[in-house]
């Protein structure tokens, strides 16, 4: 991996711990094992690089949907419910810990930065995009209420899916992504 | 107002809007006009004034809540409209920034501090006895199905909100508060 993909990928995993301000550059490069004068080659300044940060995290999250999402082996609405099931595996696998990277921006750089707001706009647009386009289907296929809005529905599932996420840091258990999972399937999309 | 109580105050309106660990401690004492060895006196460490802090949230949130909910001269679910309501006011009094403290400390201090994490599931629980007993009273009127179960109902109506808040940070606009609003009430409470 070359020198700039590895301080991004570094930096995303320490941020998706700790935190954007509470992540130093230096902590980053120590864990790269790069010296300071790489990072100013790379990027123009700390922002320029939590921007880059958040492409990844995009580009991460699309790889990882689209590979669930797309399987048309499927119906529409069972590859919904096998990417909420994948994700909280993972969430399992970490000890319920760091949550959605996005969300965790959005909260804590969207006062703060407008290159952030914009950036994390994009990135929450695109998942809605990406949750719309399987409602869209399951729609047609006649799976889910024909009267839902599937754009508005797919803002509702990501925020309560954000929240969710949020509780379960604080229980450090999966009760309340399965709370999730339950009113969104066997209510909100229940035919 | 005391000294130590102006501290938290204080402290709490900066927190509220930088994040924790993106806010000094000297930063505050400076807002507040105090020297440094009043804050050691009152508090043990930062963390210590932290906690202190979300109590103080927490106070304010069951105050304003409280004067909401408890006017029985409306139904139950008119006054958790209303409370609603009262939030979007807020936030469109405050730009759509901020957001809901007792939300970003635990996406921010859940995986960063134990304590922290035991006080924001306390206050996270606070708040779903609250919504929980305006729910019960709700589905006692015949306002809400009567299947729902009210304590899991809340935790799902705060996650929306949670979320929604995210997303309201982010696009700066009431759009996410008003989608919440409508799947709530015009979806999931609809009897």
């Amino acid at each position: 991996m070359e020198t700039r993909e590895r301080i991004i990928s570094t930096g995303a995993e320490i941020i998706h711990r700790k935190g954007f301000n509470n992540t130093g550059i230096k902590e980053i490069l120590d864990a790269v094992g790069v010296p300071k004068g790489s990072f100013y080659f790379y990027f123009k300044n700390k922002e320029d690089f939590g921007l880059q940060v958040v492409d990844h995290f995009n580009s991460q999250f699309e790889g990882m949907t689209g590979e669930i999402l797309e399987d048309t082996s499927r119906p529409p609405l069972a590859r919904l419910q096998a990417l909420f099931r994948w994700f909280m595996d993972f969430f399992t696998s970490t000890s319920f810990t760091c949550g959605c990277p996005v969300g965790n921006l959005s909260q804590e750089m969207a006062d703060l930065s407008p290159a952030f707001r914009e950036k994390l706009q994009e990135a929450i647009d695109k998942m809605a995009d990406i949750f719309s386009g399987v409602l869209r289907e399951a729609r047609e296929a006649g799976e889910i209420p024909a009267d839902l809005d599937v754009r508005e529905t797919a803002y509702f599932i990501i925020a309560g899916w954000h929240g969710a996420i949020i509780r379960m840091k604080v229980m450090k258990n999966m009760a309340p992504l399965e709370n999730h999972y339950r009113f969104i399937f066997d209510h909100l999309l229940k035919n």
